[in-house]
C-alpha cells in the first residue's frame, strides 16, 4: 500500500524545529512493507491543508497527518478535516470523558478551551491519547484512509505503536520488505559505481534496489527489496552481498541491518578489540582530539581506550611524546617520519596494544606547495608494525579533520584483521 | 515572495536519513525574508519528480530542489528537469573543466561516470560546486525560479551560502529581517522563560518575535524583526537586547548576527585568549579528546591550544599527568580533588597560561549510588588559582559529553575574565 505523510505546522516551514515526525513514521511503516511515496508540510493554513488532503487523496491509499491538533487558536487542523469528509465536528462522549479524567488526575478543572479537545468529525474512528489530550481521528474516504495524529512526538509515537500499526498489520494485506546496507571506507562513489557496474546492472532483475549513500569518509550501499516471504528476501540480498563482497572487500567495514542502530567505523573497530582483549591509544595532532572522541563515544570505551595526547605545538610533540628533535628539522611535523615516531612512541607511553596517529593540514591556513592544505599523515602502529600512509583530502578544515579520523580508523582496522 | 522546498531521495520516503536540508534552507530562507510555503520530498522515480515540480510550479515563485544529482544510477533528476523545461541535456565546458580539476587535485582520472556530471539542462545558470562535482542549475519558466542542488548537505550549503542567497538578496526585491540571537549557558529554557516574562509578553507590539532554541550545554534566544528600514529594525531589536542583558547577564556569552558564521563558545573563548596572547592545554577523561576537538576545530587554534592529554584510565592519570596514587584511593577517579591535580598538572606539562580538566561518569554504565551517571567533576586553572566544580548532567552519554564540554568552556571564560 502506497501512503503519504504530512505534516502541518509553521515552525517547521520557518525552520524552528526539524521534521523529526516524518521519519520516525516512515521507518515504522517500511518494517511492516507500508511503502511511503511523498512526505509534505504546509503551514497551519485553511487553503493549505485543505488542497494537500485533496492531492493526497488522488494520490495515496493511507494519509497519516500529524501536527494542529493543539487546543490553541492557531491549530485549525480539525475543523478543516471535518469540511473535507463534509461531516460536523461532535462531541464525542468517550473523549470527553478521557479529557475530563486526564485533568482531574492532574488536579485541574477542564475549561471551554480544552473541552473543544472532544470534538471530533461525526462518524471517525477514534484513536486514544494516552499522553496528552488531542485524540487521533481515523477516517475513509472512498477507500483512501486518512488518520490523522498530534504533532507532540511523544503524542503521536504513542498511537502508531499502540494502535496504527498493529491495526494496519491485522487489516491490511502487506509486502515484506528487506534492507541492508553497506559500509564502504577508502573509495569514492563513483570509483565503486565503476567496479559494480555490471553486478549493478544485473541487480534489476532481481527486484533489489542498491542506493549510494555518501557521507564524510564514507559511502553507504543500501539494498532493498520488497516481497511476500521474509526468508526468501533476506537470502535474496544476502547472496547479492556476497558478490558485492567479493569485488569491493577491503573497502567493506561493516554492515547496518534494517531497525537496528547503525554502527559507527569506531564502534566496528572498537567491537574487534573488545574481542581480541586489545587496547588502543593515539597521538592527535591536526585532528585534535576528534578521533579520541569518537572512540570515547562508544559505550564501554574504558575496555578499549588506554587514552591519547593531542601534542598540538612542536613542542609538545617532542615534550610529551618524545618525538625526536631531528624530524622536524628534516622532514617537518607533517611527515611520515613524524607520525611513525608519534604512533610508536605513544604505543609504548600507553602501553596499549595498538596507536594511531595524526599529523597534517586542516587548513584553511597552514599549507605550503609542498604540503597544502589537506596534506594529512597517518601512521599505525602494533608491537612489530608501524605503517604510515599519506592522505590528500579537500580544503575544508571541518572535513580534513571527519576524513582522517575515518581513514585512520580504517588502517588500524585493516592493520588488526592483519590486512596490510 | 513563496518558496517551495522539494527534497529528492528514496533514503528519507524510507526513514534512513532524517531530512535535514529542509529546515537549513528554511531557516536560510527566513533570515532573508523569503517565505516557505511548503515542503515536500519524493522518491527517486520519474512520475514523482516530474509531477512535483509542475505542482511546485502552480504554487510557488521559488521552488529549491535537494537530491538526485550524484553520478550513480539511482540518480535521475537532472534528467528528469531538463524534460520539464523541455530541454537537452548538454555537456558544459566549464562545469567539464571544474569537474577534471576536482579530480586531478586528488591524483585521481575522470572517468566517463564523472564525465556525465558535466551534462546540464541547456541554457541553465550553473552554480559552482567548491565542494563536490555535481554542479547546481537554476531554470526558469514562466517567471517561476527552480533550483536544483546536490543532496550531501555541505555541497548544497556552501551553494546556498556562496551563490544562491547573495542572488536572492540582490536579484529580488525582498523585505529586510534583522535578525540576533543572544547565547546563554548556564540556565535552561524554562527558567529563562520566567525571568523574561514580562519583557517577552510586551515584545508583541513592538513587531518582534523570540525563539527559544534550546541545545545541549546552552540556550539560544533569537530576536527577529522583519520591515523596511534596516537602521530602525536595528535600533529596535538592541533596544530590546539591551533589556534582556540586565536580565540575563551572568548567563550570557555571545552573539550571533546574521549573516556572520555562528561563534561557537570555545571560538568566543579561543578570540579572548588570542587578544590577550594565552595559550591553553586540556586533560580530558569523561568527554575524551572532545573538547580539545572543538577548540582545534577554531581556525588558527595552534596560537592557543598547546595540547591536550586524555588520560581514559587511572594508570594513565597517575603515569602522564603525575595524578598522586593516594588520589584514587582517597577520593576516586570523579572528584574535585583529581580534577585539581589534573588541571595544575597539565597545565604545568604544557607551560601554558590556562588549563581545563573533565573526570566524570558519561553512563550508560559506570555510575554508584553516590556517583550516579552524568556526575562530572571540571577544574579551570591558571598560573595562581585552580576553581573545581560539580555538575550533575542526565543519563545519556552523548549529552553527558557535550553539555559538560560546554560547561567547562564557560567556566575558562569566567575564570580569564575574572568573574569568579
Amino acid at each position: 500500500m502506497k501512503a503519504e505523510i504530512l505534516t502541518i505546522g509553521d515552525e517547521i516551514l520557518i525552520g524552528q524545529i526539524t521534521n523529526t515526525n516524518s521519519v520516525w513514521i516512515a521507518q515504522q511503516l517500511n518494517l511492516i512493507g507500508v511503502q511511503v511515496s511523498q512526505m509534505s508540510t504546509v503551514g497551519d493554513d485553511v487553503n493549505a491543508i485543505n488542497h494537500a488532503l485533496l492531492l493526497a487523496f488522488t494520490r495515496a491509499e493511507i494519509v497519516l497527518i500529524t501536527g494542529g491538533l493543539g487546543p490553541t487558536k492557531d491549530d485549525i487542523t480539525k475543523k478543516v478535516f471535518a469540511d473535507f469528509f463534509g461531516v460536523p465536528l461532535v462531541e464525542d462522549k468517550i473523549v470527553l470523558a478521557d479529557v475530563t479524567d486526564y485533568f482531574a488526575k492532574r488536579g485541574r478543572e477542564l475549561n471551554p478551551i480544552n473541552r473543544a479537545q472532544a470534538m471530533v468529525p461525526e462518524g471517525c474512528r477514534i484513536i486514544k491519547n494516552h499522553n496528552g489530550t488531542a485524540p487521533g481521528m481515523w477516517m475513509q474516504k472512498d477507500g483512501v484512509h486518512f488518520i490523522s495524529m498530534p504533532g507532540v512526538p511523544y503524542e503521536m509515537q504513542g498511537m502508531m505503536t499502540e494502535y496504527i500499526l498493529p491495526a494496519f498489520k491485522k487489516e491490511f494485506h502487506l509486502p515484506v520488505i528487506y534492507h541492508k546496507t553497506v559500509l564502504t571506507q577508502g573509495i569514492g562513489e563513483s570509483a565503486i559505481a565503476e567496479i559494480v557496474n555490471d553486478w549493478e546492472d544485473a541487480l534489476v532483475n532481481k527486484n533489489i534496489r542498491l542506493a549510494y549513500l555518501p557521507q564524510p569518509g564514507m559511502v553507504k550501499l543500501r539494498l532493498s527489496t520488497i516481497g511476500r516471504d521474509a526468508s526468501e528476501l533476506r537470502d535474496n540480498v544476502e547472496k547479492e552481498i556476497d558478490q558485492l563482497i567479493q569485488l569491493l572487500e577491503k573497502y567493506i567495514f561493516g554492515y547496518e541491518t534494517y531497525g537496528e542502530d547503525p554502527p559507527s567505523l569506531q564502534k566496528i573497530v572498537s567491537d574487534i578489540l573488545r574481542e581480541k582483549k586489545k587496547t588502543l591509544s593515539l597521538a592527535e595532532s591536526c585532528t585534535g582530539g576528534y578521533l579520541s572522541s569518537l572512540f570515547a563515544a562508544v559505550p564501554g570505551a574504558s575496555e578499549i581506550l588506554k587514552g591519547s595526547i593531542v601534542p598540538y605545538s612542536n613542542e609538545a610533540k617532542q615534550k610529551l611524546v618524545n618525538v625526536d628533535a631531528t624530524v622536524f628539522k628534516e622532514h617537518g611535523a607533517v611527515s611520515s617520519e613524524c607520525v611513525k615516531q608519534l604512533a610508536s612512541k605513544v604505543r609504548e607511553k600507553f602501553g596499549s596494544d595498538y596507536a594511531i596517529s595524526i599529523s597534517g593540514i586542516a587548513g584553511p591556513t597552514g599549507g605550503t606547495d609542498e604540503k597544502p592544505v589537506g596534506t594529512v599523515w597517518i601512521a599505525v602502529a602494533s608491537a612489530d608494525k608501524v605503517l604510515p600512509l599519506k592522505f590528500q583530502f579537500g580544503d575544508n578544515r571541518h572535513r580534513n579533520i571527519v576524513s582522517a579520523a575515518h581513514a585512520a580508523t580504517n588502517m588500524l582496522r585493516k592493520l588488526i584483521l592483519k590486512e596490510v
